[in-house]
């Protein structure tokens, strides 16, 4: 069995596998000399044996025997002394903090006898009996579970008429630690135990069992913690803030955490325990106050901080007590921070010269930078402050939008030509609402969850977006939005959405644009920028220059392609062409398949084929020069027709009635009911769509040849690609990719032609799909599906949020790639594909692309590149620079 | 460069890889000695070497020169002399039979010189004029692709006023020659060419090239013959069967291939050419008749065949021609044979001591058992001669089927009961038919294809099934079938349905049951049998001595399960639990869906819980003794609601006129609208169910631990398994597992608790999953839906046809397991899921658990067991065997 306990003076920060992060902490700074009342850790090994046997290990007893003399020694103290007593605390300490979760006892040691000892020594028999108290109602609860300790509190408080726990005298405490111990009686059976040493073992036990509590469990598999890991268990010797006016607790920072700006924060409590600052019945001081009431503890802690930092080379969090003006430094760790914060800081310890750019680098990350690409409303508090609540629904796309009401998409549109800004209504949106969310400042919808339409496409576009809003009463038919309070607004009225809170106000809040985004956007040079836009300035250059992976955006339209473009997209990975068939060209997706005869058919895409070239043709010309993949037509086609129940439903109502109906309606409604599929998502549709309809795919890629010829022509250099989409076998691919070429050949205009990966048997036959293809582009979104056997439109409103709760995933693998699942395909179609055509050009066109932790696995995997919506493409490309930065040197 | 050209001598029957199947057997008679007419074979090498570089490989001249040289020496005659011509044949002949797909020329070496020798050493100018004549055809279309022969040679019979080739004279010929001539030269704009050697390489190169027609690319696409084997061709000395009545042509066969019958077998044409027996202008005569006209040929011949199948040690097939009373032989390989042949034809030739019985197994097929085991039509032809022929479908699942009409499925089980025969009749069939189905002796729908529901679950069960017969009009309310003739058709009318040929007939065709099927019922002891009975039984009994896969049969009912065991069954593989929940039943789950909060909802589920009891009980009753996996609830809740769209339309009609509706109409349509799904086959179904609606699985966990408990107690043995559906991720399968084993213990009953593997992921990621899992079961229908993307509902009808005729696959993977995709899913589960848990159970339930291929692909896979439908036990019983045969002795 190896050493199951260690001295804090034996440890270091490196051993948080073994000690806890707060265990490996207390070491660091015991061995930097700073003032660490000591104390021992119980490694996580001793926990895992526990864990796994069910029983403490025979050998602790004697380790802690001999770390617990050597302790009482050191302090010339002993556990239960009736005279001078030893008092510890048995704190947690897992190798991932897991805040909340886990147990802690204070003020071990205190029984029948030390409460006297006690009571002389501090000179204090309420502190004493208070300390009595805690102990009783810590360890009843946490390691007996016994419950009720807060009603007896409560029942002695309202008869001697107070309102807090301060309120009440030494004489009030020992009689409510009798009262405590008669309810320990009552429940367990058994007395209190007064022997420390028991107290002390079954602390610890208690804080083993913590581990395995069911929030514990659901919490490790959310943040995808490894069950086995165990807990430490840190054995301390207690301090003191509540023994008067020269005793406190604090809390500081070594920068401001919230702005990132430089110098010492926090925030001081006279004559108080750590628990009584979270209780929150004082207000605490400014740190710097400590200054004027205990000068010698403040400078030292001053020294202590600067001393920190150096060391540890970061912002760091401390938790400090002044015990009768002797400090005591409780913890450390390296501080959160805010997204802001961590790029100021990040650049700032660049310029002490304390990290270097590489390090700054893995300081920040994709989110926080993607946080702070949208707008706001001010510091939210003050700046909604006064304004009307309509009402909240679900914050799906961060930002804040301010608007005009308007109910359909045409409008949107018409109004925003005119240079108004509105906020589009709708019950839920479709793709045919697209035109009008792009010209948008906002979506709001009444209905639909955080993965509805509206919230993924707004998020693709990194539009503001609150959705499921369902308090409110959206009647598309009247043009009215009704409030819950009865309030009725209508087109043109101004409303201001939050799309992080959710919250709706009547009227125009305030609106902040993101200055990081002005900056990418070019608007904002980076030297007229604040640190904030410089900081990111620098660290996106950084990433730039250490990145790997190309960057490229997926983008439909010419608006969008040249925004990615200034956000430093090096192509377009993914140009989608259903959006070309939307609109008024609907009416030609019908004619296409109402077409009697294949004459007809040809005909009905004859007439497509103008307007394709024209989309190409404007998405080239923003492009020139930079890659454009664009993928052959992939949604069924009955996406483009009315739905099978609502038509169904119009003709059955007319017809009973006695109205008359067109006699197209009924060859429509034939129609929708012939190509009506159980399951589209797995139906007839991409190449399948383009094999059995003849002449569709051949349209497209005849339109995007002839708009490179003509920008050819211009002198432009396009440069477009073909994408073949939900390929499973190398035949389809061989098919299309032969009419693909003879048309380029035709037209005199070169191109790659290659496949998506998206089903999991392309995937699994890579080999052979290779031989067909330029390149792959693995379509995560698809490939997700499948490889799970998830209709994302079913499954997350459905069952994610009980899933997540499960703990089956930590994260949707919609939103962060599933590495084990769609992972493994994902390495193993890069492998094989490339080692059956070397130089084969690999990149990922789903979601995923712009998903931080994705792009780390996506560089790990070898891609060439990853391509994502413009909005995240720096995001990208930070965190494309972070995944390709080196180890960090130990 | 390898060696090209093999004289016939020089070759044998293992060399199909280099001399294809025509020449290698071609070379084996000749090495026997027997009078093969001489020849050589160039390789499919040479023919690989050109289509590689698009150019003859220059080695080959050279070594044709010095073959055709030897074949000159050996006959005795040169090609193009105009006093002796020596003619020639040129045949392709790949390693795999390719029937019509590839080009022949016969009769190189006429031109207008040796036309006159052919002319004196026949002495027939006719015959002269028409083999030149034949051979401008034959290389004018083939070799060098005009068109038009067939017009001339119609006129030229018009001008003559007669109707028959043989009515042309030698100056007819002569005149057509020159006019063929003529065609050659306008189509061309050259010659036809007059030097043989021209003609020779000519000729073989259109062989070469016909490898890549669009129908052999095809062909083989669909037959899975890899596209780079390229052909042999074979050049052979031309014999004339057509010089007279010492002359003639045949085709004959060692056994009957028809029947199995010991005995020669034949047929005979005097005086004709191969071609013209297929021409078919004159009636063959039976081989017997060859000893009266030629009995020295005769006795040659038999001696020869005699010689051939003690060689080959099978029934084989000949070409032979006669030659002026000289018999040649000019083909022969292994014959095809019906199914029944085959069994008949492998236990003779053990008898025979020709083979052992390891390689009688190896000539039947699980496919041919399958065919044998249908009910049918006697001889179709004469059974139903006469009848009269109401309409024609789509032959969904062989067998025949005779009885009453009826329109729906209370009525096919309350008439059955009585004792009728009934054909259940309806537009197509739902979940909801399946106990008329089981009643009915056939199922006829006038939609749908060979997959739509009532072809897949009549072809499970083995029942004979018409679909999709669109000519037939089926009101299923006035209770009428009316054909296209005008007959109308009520309930009780008797009509016949050919399962094989779709045919439906008007009254009883008498059917003749398979002595087969009542050998397996046991109804019919192997002793009182047909030699065909006995040959079965020897053969499946063999078989079952060789297998190492067990079989296990798919069924959810008592009757299934008591059917499957009599067919040797050796447990339930999957027992579906859904159609618990239809019928009566319905209501149930109704209450369930439409539960206000989850005290109902537990309600609902206690009612459910001993009509679940029941059904468990009697299945494993049934199947005592042996394991009875059955699999908790796999589909939607909505599957047992009403349909969406017609509901709608029901409560819209209503109210747009004014008719009441009841409110739970309302309740039920908002509830089919909140559970309707986009993709329900990758919705909310399975063990997401299970996860999502507390209670449903543990209600059937303790209704299937009841049941075992009851039996128990009755002194039973009883062995039920527990199977969750759809499991993706080990942590699903770890939270279903937990509540298993806790009312397993509860209830005092042990059992086995595993998973499907039917989501991609599952097998991505089985060494997680199998630690959860006592074993597994490849459910590969979904795993095939979710590997290839392909709702089966949806795609087969949509694009199966196409994608076969395009060749994307020879098979649908839904019929014969693929074994690039889904197959590697398997294999990789297998391998990862027995690594993490030595000694995992693993088998599969799909309907693949039937297919011959596929078992033998569950074999090498390792499986320990496949699963089927009770019908097809009997076929994976063969099939394992076979699988499990040693090589065979080369």
């Amino acid at each position: 069995m190896p050493k199951l306990v260690y001295d804090f003076a034996e440890g270091g920060r490196d051993m948080k596998d073994l000690l806890g992060g707060k265990g490996a902490n207390l070491a660091e700074m015991t061995v930097l000399g700073l003032p660490v009342p000591p104390g021992y850790t119980i490694t996580t090994e001793a926990c895992q044996a526990y864990l796994d046997s069910g029983t403490v290990p025979p050998e602790l007893a004697a380790e802690v025997d001999e770390h617990l003399e050597a302790l009482q020694q050191r302090m010339g103290k002993r556990l239960g002394d009736a005279d001078d007593p030893l008092l510890v605390s048995v704190r947690s300490g897992a190798k991932f903090s897991m805040p909340g979760m886990m147990d802690t006892v204070l003020n071990i040691g205190m029984n029948d006898a030390s409460v006297v000892g006690l009571a002389q020594q501090s000179g204090s028999e309420r502190f004493a009996w208070d300390s009595y108290r805690r102990l009783l109602q810590m360890f009843g609860k946490t390691v007996l579970g016994v419950e009720g300790f807060e009603d007896v509190l409560d029942r002695a408080k309202k008869a001697k008429g107070v309102r807090t726990d301060v309120e009440l005298d030494a004489d009030d405490l020992r009689a409510l630690v009798a009262a405590f111990k008669q309810l320990v009686q009552d429940h367990t059976g058994e007395a209190f135990p007064q022997d420390p040493r028991e107290q002390l073992d079954l602390a610890v036990r208690a804080v083993f069992d913590s581990w395995n509590t069911e929030r514990a469990r659901i919490y490790r598999r959310q943040e995808r913690i490894p069950s086995d890991l165990g807990t430490a268990v840190n054995v301390c010797a207690m301090v003191f803030g509540n023994l008067g006016s020269d005793s406190g607790t604090g809390v500081a920072f070594t920068r401001d955490p919230g702005s990132g700006a430089q110098g010492v924060y926090g925030d001081y409590l006279q004559d108080a325990q750590g628990e009584d600052v979270v209780a929150g019945i004082r207000n605490t001081l400014p740190l710097a106050d400590l200054e004027g009431l205990d000068k010698t503890s403040y400078d030292e802690l001053m020294r202590i901080m600067q001393t920190l930092e150096e060391h540890y080379r970061d912002l760091c969090d401390i938790e400090f007590t002044v015990e009768r003006g002797k400090l005591w430094m409780l913890q450390t760790r390296v501080g959160k921070r805010t997204a802001g914060a961590a790029f100021r800081i990040a650049t700032q310890l660049v310029d002490e010269g304390m990290i270097d750019e590489d390090e700054a680098l893995r300081r920040v990350n994709g989110a926080g930078l993607a946080r702070l690409m949208f707008p706001a409303f001010g510091a939210t508090d003050d700046a909604t402050k006064g304004q009307r609540l309509l009402g909240k629904g679900m914050g799906a796309s961060p930002g804040a939008a301010v608007g005009k009401v308007v109910f359909d998409s045409a409008t949107a549109v018409a109004w925003a030509a005119r240079g108004e800004d509105v906020v589009l209504v709708r019950r839920e949106t479709t793709p045919d609402d697209l035109a009008g969310m792009i010209a948008a400042q906002g979506i709001l919808t009444s209905r639909g969850g955080k993965t509805s339409h509206a919230a993924v496409v707004a998020r693709g576009m990194g539009k503001t977006c609150v959705c499921g809003a369902e308090e409110l009463e959206v009647d598309l038919e009247a043009g009215r939005l009704t409030t819950p309070d009865g309030d009725v607004l209508v087109e043109g009225d101004v409303i201001s959405i939050d799309g992080t809170s959710g919250n709706v106000f009547l009227g125009a809040v305030p609106v902040r644009p993101s200055p990081v985004v002005e900056y990418f956007e070019g608007t904002l040079a980076p030297e007229d920028g604040d640190d904030l836009v410089q900081a990111v300035h620098r660290l996106v250059g950084h990433a730039d220059a250490t990145r790997r992976l190309a960057v490229r955006a997926n983008a439909d339209t010419p608006d969008d392609a040249e925004r990615a473009r200034r956000f430093g997209a090096q192509g377009i990975g993914l140009c989608r062409t259903e959006h070309m068939f939307l609109g008024e060209r609907r009416q030609l997706v019908e004619d296409l398949v109402l077409a009697q005869g294949e004459e007809d058919q040809q005909q009905a895409l004859a007439q497509l084929l103008p307007h394709q070239r024209e989309d190409f043709t404007g998405i080239l010309r923003a492009m020139d020069g930079l890659p454009v993949t664009v993928r052959l037509i992939d949604p069924p086609l009955h996406e483009f027709l009315p739905d099978l129940t609502e038509l169904s439903v119009e003709v059955a109502v007319a017809e009973a009635t006695g109205e008359p109906v067109e006699p197209k309606r009924h060859a429509l409604l034939d129609a929708v009911r012939r190509l009506h599929e159980s399951n589209p998502m797995i139906g007839l549709r991409g190449v399948r769509l383009g094999l059995v309809i003849p002449g569709l795919f051949a349209m497209q890629v005849r339109a995007l040849a002839e708009a490179a010829r003509d920008l050819r022509a211009e002198g432009l250099d396009p440069r477009p690609e073909v994408m073949v989409p939900l390929v499973g076998a190398v035949q389809e691919l061989e098919l299309v990719r032969e009419e693909a070429l003879r048309i380029l050949a035709d037209v005199g205009v070169e191109a790659l032609v290659g496949t998506m990966i998206e089903v999991p048997r392309a995937a699994l036959t890579s080999g052979q799909v290779a031989e067909a293809a330029d390149f792959f582009s693995f379509g995560t979104n698809d490939l997700t599906q499948m490889t799970w056997g998830f209709s994302r439109d079913d499954v997350e409103a459905a069952f994610f949020s009980r899933y997540l709760d499960l703990g089956v995933f930590g994260v949707s693998p919609f939103e962060s790639l599933d590495r084990d699942g769609v992972g493994r395909l994902v390495r193993l179609a890069v492998e094989e594909g490339r080692a059956a055509k070397p130089g084969l050009k690999t990149g990922v066109c789903g979601e995923h692309g712009g998903d931080p932790d994705s792009v780390h696995f996506f560089h790990d995997a070898g891609l060439d590149y990853v391509s994502c919506s413009p909005f995240r493409v720096p995001v990208a490309r930070l965190e494309a620079g972070r995944a390709a930065l080196p180890e960090p040197q130990a």
